[in-house]
């Protein structure tokens, strides 16, 4: 890593401030201190799905799928292009997607909004993109929080927890029935998401990128394009979910391909059929300088989902795909003996998820 | 409204900056601006439920409740003392007390960390305290998520969202049958709990006060007195949503004994039995020039849960609270015909919930 007018340059997620290791071991020091086991009476916890993209419960013969994600700092983003509709949309949509990873179907969410002032022109804004989400996720807004918290936040911080179930008696997919041979599908995403802004933000700063101008390449502004809101995937997802071996599926957010490790940690994901990345993500990784290690390990490249498939089966998934606005997904690599996530093209391997 | 040192004095809440008006605009804003109705295959939200401690959806057969909340700027206290484990059982006990307000069996919850920087030993007194809280309520963790965003936060961000279900075909407690004459139970709180520590922090602040002294009549240390976890009432909240003839439920937290208003607004809810609160309040309230009507409506003020029962059902509701943890409730009022929250000893009368 060099060095840049005195300061470390954010060639790394890290250096931009945002520690992974550090996160994992507090994370894990918490997990330790807080394990407790319940009364079966108050529901039973699914084993096996933790350190999945969701956590799964049983409760009165019925499975539920719960999980939580914030926006992160893309709202800086957003604040700075007075533009709120589309962090709305990422608060539905960085949600639901985790529940789709299992292969539930999503019911709803709840919102968490934590700001230093509450201003109805805003909230309107990110209500109508709350609501694109709904839509797009085809399930409703089930209550929320706002805390008006100025002294603890700058700006504002949006979080939400979604849930979803196993219609007619379908299994969770957790990706344990993953074997050598099998394909994998990727569908594309629209653009980064919401994942990795504190290091974008640091690369815009740094080389004082202008929003308001297009990169090379680009047709709109690129603050417009760097705020579009995440794909969502429920939809394609809940209809790979009912077919027979359809046996993994991941949503690469944060982490990047190293997503599909959490999977099996015992089986190799050769992303060997990896598309070229969008404009977006290589000009961004042009202007700030960052290895490709760094951007497949933090950035989704182009691919927001995929799904581990059974040879016999793509035919049926890419029908399941096509019916449900994702008939632009392609096949992009393929399991193999071994442990970790390669992506030869680039010359990269990851040993595991974190 | 006075000034002191050339400054608003915080003699209210919106004057500490919790613009509670502002936010409820804000709200109704975003929520019109989101509406959208989901197919019925991805879930049934029960209408009815709006608007009251948590949300609920039928699922396959099963309802579930689901509500969030966040520990607020109580965390600024923790750091300031730097003791972790309150605040955590409060994430736990926050969440899990409105999912007891409508009659629910708690099951888990997931957790939210929004934070600059993760450290291990931070983490794991949280996690001490969020163990204590899932053992108060018998309940599991189902995931969470730990967001690195230094430059969205100052400190630490602690929320959570809390699921739960009505065992045994057992129907939510709405507060739909409540009637004149119906009496009104609560249960002692363990002191602030987790709500309006903008207020008293500025309260802190401006009267320089000592929190490594007890204060006047106290025995610790006021800041320890002040961090003091939250009472977790599921349990007796459990038993008592079983008990034909309780007919509805609240949990005292932000807005005071306004919160009883949410369970029907046409009646009235006369507290003429509102026992004194304990010092810790009238301490505050003291020390901050704080005036009655503010107090009743930020604070629970000595009581933090309360139960509305026909007077039929008096005995068999005590007897519950006795067995589950809960024999100090002590009745505190009725219902009459009319509308509003009274608080006859103190000359209140509350209009309704906001």
């Amino acid at each position: 890593v060099g060095s840049r007018s005195g300061r470390q340059a954010t060639r790394t997620y890290a250096a931009s401030g945002v520690d992974v290791g550090a996160r994992a071991s507090a994370l894990s020091a918490l997990l330790r201190a807080a394990e407790y086991a319940a009364p079966a009476s108050h529901g039973r916890p699914v084993p096996g799905a933790s350190g999945h993209f969701a956590g799964l419960v049983r409760i009165a013969g019925t499975t539920i799928a719960i999980t939580t994600d914030t926006v992160g700092t893309k709202v800086l983003l957003a604040e700075r292009l007075r533009r709120w509709e589309e962090v709305g949309e990422d608060l539905v949509a960085s949600n639901v997607n985790d529940l789709a990873a299992v292969g539930a179907r999503t019911v709803g969410l709840v919102d968490t909004i934590v700001c230093a002032r509450a201003d109805a022109s805003r909230f309107r804004a990110l209500g109508r993109g709350i609501r694109r989400g709904l839509a797009a996720a085809r399930c409703s807004l089930l209550g929320g929080e706002t805390a008006l918290v100025g002294d603890l936040v700058h700006g504002i911080d949006l979080g939400g927890t979604a849930i979803g179930y196993f219609p007619g008696g379908r299994r969770p997919v957790l990706g344990s029935g993953i074997r050598a041979g099998d394909l994998i599908l990727g569908i594309p995403s629209s653009g980064f998401h919401a994942n990795g802004y504190t290091l974008i933000r640091r690369v815009l700063e740094e080389h004082r990128v202008d929003l308001r101008r297009p990169r090379p390449g680009g047709r709109v502004p690129v603050g417009v394009e760097l705020l579009r809101p995440t794909r969502t995937y429920t939809e394609a997802a809940d209809g790979l979910a009912g077919v027979p071996g359809v046996r993994g599926l991941a949503h690469l957010s944060g982490g990047g391909v190293r997503n599909l490790a959490r999977l099996r940690p015992d089986r190799r994901f050769v992303l060997d059929r990896w598309p070229e990345p969008p404009g977006l993500f290589g000009w961004l990784q042009r202007t700030g300088g960052l290895d490709d290690r760094e951007v497949f390990q933090t950035f989704n490249m182009g691919i927001g989902f995929a799904a581990v498939v059974a040879p016999s089966a793509i035919g049926a998934a890419r029908r399941v795909l096509r019916a449900r606005g994702a008939g632009d997904a392609l096949e992009i690599g393929r399991v193999e003996r071994g442990a970790g996530v390669d992506v030869p093209r680039w010359g990269l391997r990851f040993e595991g998820y974190a």
